[in-house]
Order: structure tokens, then C-alpha cells, then sequence
């Protein structure tokens, strides 16, 4: 929609191996298991990527897309060879309808081009056919006339397990075919996750979150790779570290992916329980703490001494 | 994108008033409870479309994106008369990028234009400021630079709540401040709903969607409109009758979305569980047993004629 930043990129070069092994192989190439969250806010955008924006679209939503976009490769240039992964949440781009999506996707395949392990996050959640396109959307191909095509084509996507092994096993499959993974939310970092999730279940024996840990357990058991990590992952909060235990002692296997340190509350120290003793199984999201550490010219070199911190932060848990 | 089908129609008024009163009254009107699912599959669109958009756009996302529109164009032209509520799924147009989205928000301005209920099928779920973002974007509004405007802007939308009341909280302030309406998911019509939803909880008393559905109820308690429904509605499948008949006991003033009739397999016996004895409280989903009852030229004759019969079917329960 913008030539000037239009990244529409020769393809990435396919590689259907393992995710959980490629994801592994990045964060001990990066040395760290940072993962950073592309969330934009128009609010917070620096003044000078909106005013070049609107000069050239007008107070519209292509020059809101197209700010996203020039802001969001100023963060992957600052933060590319020093972090593993990035995790655009959909949410901030959708409200921007398909111009928004248009950014969404252009930063994606921007990241990718980088060197980065993108995982869509959109918590998806559906059943057959409707599961499978998402699966398809996301993580596969779409059919296409005659052909099949990858689409929005990321590492890695979100997803909800509220309709059980049926919603889950489109996107398992996608994870076998084209080498990605999935991250099932188990227990999510906010007050209120409690309300269904700490139920407990199996006559008392085990709460909502736990069973859904066996059930992960169970759903990703045939996608360990030989790092010994599964590409079915899990959700698992930085503000609940008791919990987080537990659900490492149940799925040794899984890589966690971890929100809620930094502006939601979590330490270093809280998201330790996460990982294995070997400092793999996890990887940690900052979003805001990170991309709107800085501001105006100067926002993506603050991102990047904001990303170098969390890192140095994260060191001293082992 | 494609001007000759460009439904960029001039603003549908805005009326705020309460959701469930606006849908009940439709429901009246129209003499039936019928949703027609608008969820395109390219594989089953008409080869005269195709043609006639591949022509245009060669065999492309844009032309995919194009069949779907001018494909949903017929359908709510033949049933706008005769239904109350049409619910596309939007993962069938996201496997389409931008472009795809781009289709979405014209076939539900196009729907709304026409006087139909549009409901969103996304079931999106998150937190905090993420939901904020969902809940601005399908009901409210977004905010541009210096104004907040309407994005998607659809009637209803879908929502998953294994995140606990933090991620409903956005969507019902939405609700409130917009007119607008969720149906939050409870029972779901697969086979493995019960992975979840059927454990027993609170020592034995109760099953995770018995559990959901008086949270449901207390969420929409503030929403109760002039009709007696709330604007915060249930999801519940039409192939678990029975769980239906119990939901309804606990939930009186939601309005059921009822999918699982036709292809899932339930039948209008299945779905009588869902209302109340009024004949009122349910909406009726069909997607391909109306929306792929023909083929061809005439395939949005059969798309009415299949709505008819459904709604003559569902008269037979009263």
C-alpha cells in the first residue's frame, strides 16, 4: 500500500524441520530467550513517523497501518541481532481493519527476512473446518484456484483450548506438515484467570490449568524434536510463579511462552520457574517495557538498550 | 479494491439502544430465529464468479477476495427479506490476508446496509488493553490520531472466555456504550467439548459450562434490555440437547447462538432446548446448508429456498 515501505520480500526459504528445535537453536544462538512484543498503540507512536505518515495518507487508517509499519522495522532493525524472537499481537493491527492487517503481515514477513522466529499471536480457537482455516492461515497453505500458497505463513501461533482436542488438532497438524508450533494457553498472567481456570477438577484432584497441561502434554507428545522440546507449547504467566512450577514439573517437554513480565508485574525471579534446570524451555515477552522505552527519533535505539537490559535481567536467574 | 463490486455504502445509522431489544425485535419481524452463516469456501463458489474475478485479477488473494464478496452479495440479496441475522465466520477470509479482511468488512457493511443483525464470528479472548483493542475494533471504536471512529463496527460478536472475566469486561463495556452485543461461548457443538466443559467443578456440583453459564449470567445482568434479554448472550451448540435444556434453566435471559443445525447434525427438535417458551431466546445458525444449497447461476435462488425450508423446519418446534 506503501511503496516507500514496502516490504514485500522474496520469500523466506522454507524449512519444515522441528519448530521446537529451530526455536531452541535461536535462543541458544541469541544466548537469551527474549521474545519481544509488537504491540503498537497510535498514542504512543513517536510524533515523527505519524506526521510523515499523515502527510502522505491524511489522518486515515492507511497512514495508521503504514506508521505501524515504519515503526514496527525500526524496532526489528534495533533489536534483530540480539534478541531470538518477536510476537506481534493482532489485536493492536485488526483495529485498523484491512490496512492494519496489511501491516500485520508486512511486519511479519519483515521479521522473518530478519532472522526472527515470529509467533502470531491471535489466540485463535474453532473447531473443523474453521479451525483448519486458521491453521491454514497461519501456519500452512490456502487453497487457491488450483494451487495451495502460504499465507499469513508465521513460526508460531496462539491458540485457546476452550473446545478441546478438536479446535487443537488443525493446528497440531499444521505443526507436523510445515515445521511450526503452537502455544496452548494454560494459565494466563491476569487477575481474573482464575475464574475458570483454577477450578478445580477430576474430583479434586487437579485444577482446569493442570488438566490442560496433560492435555498438552499429551497433544504435542509426537513433535518433540532432538533438542527434546515439543512444538505444542504452552501459555503459562510471569505473575503466577507457584503455579508455573507445577506446570513445568507436568510438561517437561513444552516450551513456555511467558507473559507478563515487566509492565504486567513479573521479575526475573518469577518467570525462573518456567524454565528447566538446563535455562531452555522458556521464552519471556516484553512488550511496552521495550518498544515504548524511548520516544521520538531516538525510540529504537532505547528499544534496544531496553531489550539489552532484559537480558542482563534474565542472566542473573541462572 | 474492486470497484465495480465497492460497497462502501454511506453510514448505516447508529442506534445505540440495547442490543438484545434490537435483535429480539428483528427476530419478530422477520417471524423467524434463522442466522445464515456467510462462510465462503473458495472450492464451492460458483465457477461463473470465479471466472469472472480471475479475468480480472488473475488467479490471485485479490480475485479469492473478490469471488467471496460478490459470492455473499448474492446470498444476502436472495435471504435479506426473509432472516433476521447473518454471522460470517472470519476465518474463512483471513486465510486471504489483508485482502480477505478487506472482503469481511465490505460483506458485513453490505449486510447491515440491508437491515440485517450482523453477528462477528471470531470468538476473540484476551486481556486488558488486547481486548480493549478487539472489543474497539468489532464493536466500538478506534482511535485515529486525533478522533475515535467505528472500525468494523459489526452488531454481535463472539467471544471465548477462558481468560476469566478480564477478558470479557472490555467487550461489555462495549456493549453498554455501543448497542452492541457478545454471545459468549458455553457448550460448543463438537465432539470433544466435553475435554473441557464437562469436567465437574466446584466439588461435584457442577460442569465447567454449568460454571460458565452463571458467570454469563451475572456478566449480562447489567444488559437486560425492555425485551427481558440481555445483550450478553451464550453460545450453545444444537448437538447437546440435553445440556441445552439445563443452560436454558440457568440462563433465562440470554439469547442462545445456536450452531450445529444442519451439517453438525442437530435438527429443529435438537434446538428446542435452546428457547424459551415463548419461542423467543435462540438464534439458529446454518452456513453450508443454506449458502451452498445450489451451484451456479442459480445458486442464490437455492440459498433462499434452503432458508425457507429451515424456517419451516424450526416452525414445526411451536
Amino acid at each position: 500500500m506503501n511503496q516507500e515501505v514496502d516490504v514485500s520480500l522474496s520469500a523466506v526459504p522454507k524449512d519444515n524441520s522441528n519448530f521446537a528445535d529451530k526455536l531452541i537453536a535461536a535462543v541458544k544462538k541469541k544466548g537469551n530467550p527474549v521474545c519481544v512484543g509488537l504491540d503498537p498503540r497510535l498514542g504512543q507512536i513517536p510524533e515523527f513517523i505519524k506526521k510523515k505518515q499523515i502527510e502522505k495518507f491524511g489522518e486515515t487508517f492507511e497512514a495508521a497501518a503504514n506508521s505501524f509499519l515504519e515503526f514496527n522495522i525500526g524496532i526489528i532493525d534495533a533489536v534483530e541481532e540480539i534478541v531470538p524472537v518477536v510476537k506481534p499481537q493482532i489485536a493492536f493491527y485488526e483495529q485498523y481493519g484491512f490496512r492494519g492487517m496489511w501491516a500485520y503481515e508486512e511486519t511479519c514477513k519483515y521479521a522473518q527476512k530478519k532472522g526472527l522466529i515470529v509467533v502470531a499471536d491471535a489466540k485463535r480457537n474453532d473447531i473443523g473446518s474453521t479451525a483448519q482455516g486458521y491453521a491454514n492461515t497461519f501456519l500452512g497453505e490456502v487453497e487457491l484456484f488450483d494451487e495451495k500458497l502460504p499465507s499469513l505463513d508465521a513460526d508460531a501461533l496462539t491458540v485457546t483450548p476452550y473446545l478441546g482436542y478438536d479446535g487443537i488438532k488443525p493446528f497440531v497438524e499444521a505443526c507436523r506438515e510445515f515445521g511450526k508450533g503452537i502455544f496452548v494457553l494454560v494459565k494466563t498472567s491476569n487477575p481474573s484467570s482464575g475464574d475458570l481456570q483454577d477450578q478445580m477438577v477430576k474430583e479434586g484432584k487437579m485444577t482446569n490449568y493442570e488438566l490442560m497441561s496433560h492435555l498438552v502434554e499429551s497433544w504435542g507428545s509426537d513433535l518433540v524434536g532432538e533438542s527434546g522440546y515439543s512444538s505444542v507449547g504452552a501459555v503459562v504467566g510471569a505473575t503466577h510463579p507457584k503455579q508455573a512450577a507445577e506446570i513445568r514439573k507436568y510438561l517437561p517437554q513444552s516450551i513456555f511462552l511467558v507473559p507478563g513480565y515487566g509492565a504486567q508485574g513479573g521479575g526475573a525471579a518469577d518467570v525462573r520457574p518456567c524454565f528447566n534446570d538446563d535455562g531452555l524451555g522458556a521464552i519471556v515477552n516484553s512488550s511496552r517495557g521495550i518498544i515504548f522505552a524511548g520516544s521520538d527519533q531516538g525510540y529504537a535505539e532505547a528499544s534496544r538498550a531496553a531489550a539489552l537490559e532484559m537480558i542482563a535481567d534474565l542472566k542473573t536467574i541462572f
